[in-house]
């Protein structure tokens, strides 16, 4: 049977520091601070202006060297089997990844945003960019499931790794 | 010239109380706390396991009956016109909804989340759910450019509206 499908284009890429996913922050904004760059391709440019006064910004992005789908994973944070959409693990039906970063500097002529905190490989490609409004997003008291006793892990080793 | 793009596939759709979007809630968890369904296919059940743990999801949807894009939109919280990806007005390049709900109960084996405080049409495809993880997403200071002088409007009007 046919589920409904959709097209997507990048607007994007992610420049980062990050080449495999061995040592990779397994999570935007946890660990590493390290600085990155997203390049927005200049079809897109106007639509960043007024980006500059947020302090953070959800990326979307195509999570393209993940491994096939895997509905049951054993989280980073975990030493247990849960399911996929309990975990964001990248080995998803659809792979879009949601890094929360910190904005630091935007360049509107040349689309390039200065970030840090991010967990995506090198040249992943950006989907979308959406402004981080507190009130739409914070809840810290909402209860947590299996994360409620993660462990401290920071970086990914390579278990959704695509060529292991 | 040509950007990488990539096919998606609906893992579910939403069944919710909203046929048009004059009147639905412009941002999930604002205003209306009315019930909906979320409704997952089959092949992805198992992937639900462990997810009732969890007090809120994020949902990620295909905003379906959008405008074409505009690089430039008057938010429903504002009178100025803003670069979109400073805003989550939908008519986006990767029409991508980003929700979040607070999960009431799981149904694992007809695979239906019961959630509150959704802002999509009924019948908009599902791409993927995510767990609401406080620690990674909660940064209630947060500077939140031209939304910090926002409008306390709720509810959307027609002016993203398809068929207008």
């Amino acid at each position: 049977m046919g589920f409904p499908a959709f097209q997507l284009t990048a607007v994007g890429r992610a420049l980062t520091p990050y080449t495999q996913q061995d040592g990779t922050p397994i999570q935007a904004n946890q660990g590493s601070q390290r600085e990155a760059r997203i390049e927005i391709y200049p079809a897109y440019l106007e639509a960043l202006e007024d980006l500059e006064g947020f302090e953070r910004i959800w990326l979307l992005s195509y999570l393209d060297r993940t491994t096939g789908v895997k509905l049951k994973v054993v989280p980073y944070r975990d030493t247990t089997e849960r399911g996929l959409f309990s975990t964001r693990a990248p080995c998803r039906p659809n792979p879009i990844g949601l890094s929360l970063v910190r904005l630091l500097a935007v360049d509107l002529k040349r689309g390039f945003l200065e970030v840090c905190g991010i967990d995506l490989l090198n040249e992943t490609p950006i989907l979308d960019i959406k402004p981080y409004i507190p009130p739409f997003e914070c809840y810290p008291n909402s209860r947590a499931g299996w994360f409620e006793h993660a462990l401290e892990t920071e970086c990914a080793d390579d278990r959704f790794a695509y060529d292991r």
